[in-house]
């Protein structure tokens, strides 16, 4: 099983990426794709009149502010427009695809944080209304009935709390979570950039391989939301994946570009 | 196993819909859920500028001008935020709850309409940009195994036509084909008035009930959406169904008081 997970950028080439997953899907693969919309999430935010706030945690990790009527545009962005408009075209590409979100049959469970801080000129703010929280928990069974019976698995935030609330979640965080339950052994990260870059905007930096115990090091390369990358990565490597590959969503051929050491490999 | 359709006004109670259907289940009932999301829809529609508009055929039935972009707006208010908020409540109920539209797994297939009629001010005009279509095939076998898996299903338009482009459709018509396909004999239609009246607007004019040869009679009685009720509900009858149950959605126990004959019944 390769699990593929796509960014929220909008330079992304869908197409491209179910035309490759199509590919693989007739040579034997079983696939799990999970995806981002935060780009479009932002759009709809500044549309409704209530855009996208992001926080810095104490230990740098930049990530949304998520209040209550965030969570309803996150889920007309990833839930509505996104997951299902991927979902069509994999259906036009001849995948029978499944999209789900982390609450549906509670697919991606976790706690809700009862409080988060902030960093917010140089003093630390608590932040008491976020509906955030991080996936302990996958119902992996739901993943195999699917996959056992043809369809395609299409997932996205948000996330069910252990109390039943919808959940804003870090994305790369609940990949790795699934590495573990689901036995991946490989994952696929498509983003706009060629891969892992040495220095930030500089697409010649590309680090082709990186050892996954050499992994903590490159936090220092890692800018804004790689930071997360990086820590979702870690996780992954913890509970049993065999290699992670960073690479191009814009390019053609993106999925098998990836596999063929076109970004970074990690393993 | 029972089909319950729940219609997209605000004035639904949606914790009390949830708790009876938790009460059905643990009765050993299986459950199927189809909701409307028309007046959250509509609002988004203006938040983002592109109001609703209403098209109406040469045959009097009213229904929605759905473009590309009101497919986004569609996606982002019956699949995004509806959908999942019913969901998070059906756990909330201890009731496990999948949400799906009819392009996952492709539930709802049909044709798209190449071209639709409108009546304006008294001239027939044809509107090519139409993305609506009539659901003809329901996966069924999808259905069935999440209930054999111990989910609920909770379903919304909208459908997937033969040549894999998203397409509104009519609800109504879709339950209807979702009886015959799944040897449905029971549907309870939930919604902002008592059951069927004879005179609308007036709640003592309540219909108790009526026999499903005498359904035609009933077209005229029928304003606006009802029309298109009563369609959707002679289609079901052709399909199979033994009783339909129209009934207030807004009370406490909607679902039982329906199944005991608190609104109209018809058989």
């Amino acid at each position: 099983m390769i699990l593929i997970k796509i960014g929220g950028g909008k330079k992304i080439n869908l197409d491209a990426i179910c035309s490759d997953i199509k590919t693989l899907i007739d040579k034997g693969e079983q696939i799990v794709l999970v995806h981002g919309a935060s780009t479009i999430r932002d759009e709809i935010a500044t549309s409704l009149n209530h855009p996208t706030k992001t926080i810095i945690s104490p230990s740098g990790v930049s990530s949304v502010y998520t209040d209550a009527k965030s969570i309803d545009i996150f889920l007309m962005a990833y839930v509505g427009l996104v997951n299902k408009r991927l979902v069509e075209k994999l259906q036009q590409h001849g995948v029978n695809a499944i999209g789900l979100s982390g609450i549906d049959g509670r697919l991606w469970q976790g706690k809700r944080k009862k409080v988060v801080y902030s960093q917010i000129e140089g003093k630390t703010k608590l932040i008491s209304d976020s509906m955030t929280g991080k996936v302990e928990k996958i119902n992996s069974p739901l993943i195999s009935i699917l996959i056992e019976n043809g369809y395609t698995p299409v997932l996205c935030p948000p996330a069910i709390s252990d109390e039943n609330e919808i959940i804003n979640t870090d994305n790369d965080w609940a990949t790795g979570v699934m590495v573990g339950a689901l036995h991946i052994e490989k994952m696929i990260v498509l983003f706009e950039a060629p891969g892992m870059l040495k220095t930030f905007g500089d697409e010649k930096s590309l680090v082709k391989t990186i050892k996954k115990d050499e992994l903590d090091s490159y936090i220092q390369y890692a800018q804004g939301r790689m930071k997360k990358k990086v820590i979702g990565a870690r996780e992954a490597f913890r509970l049993g994946l065999k290699a992670m590959y960073w690479a191009d969503g814009r390019i053609e051929n993106p999925v098998i570009n990836a596999l063929e050491g076109g970004g970074t490999i990690i393993s």
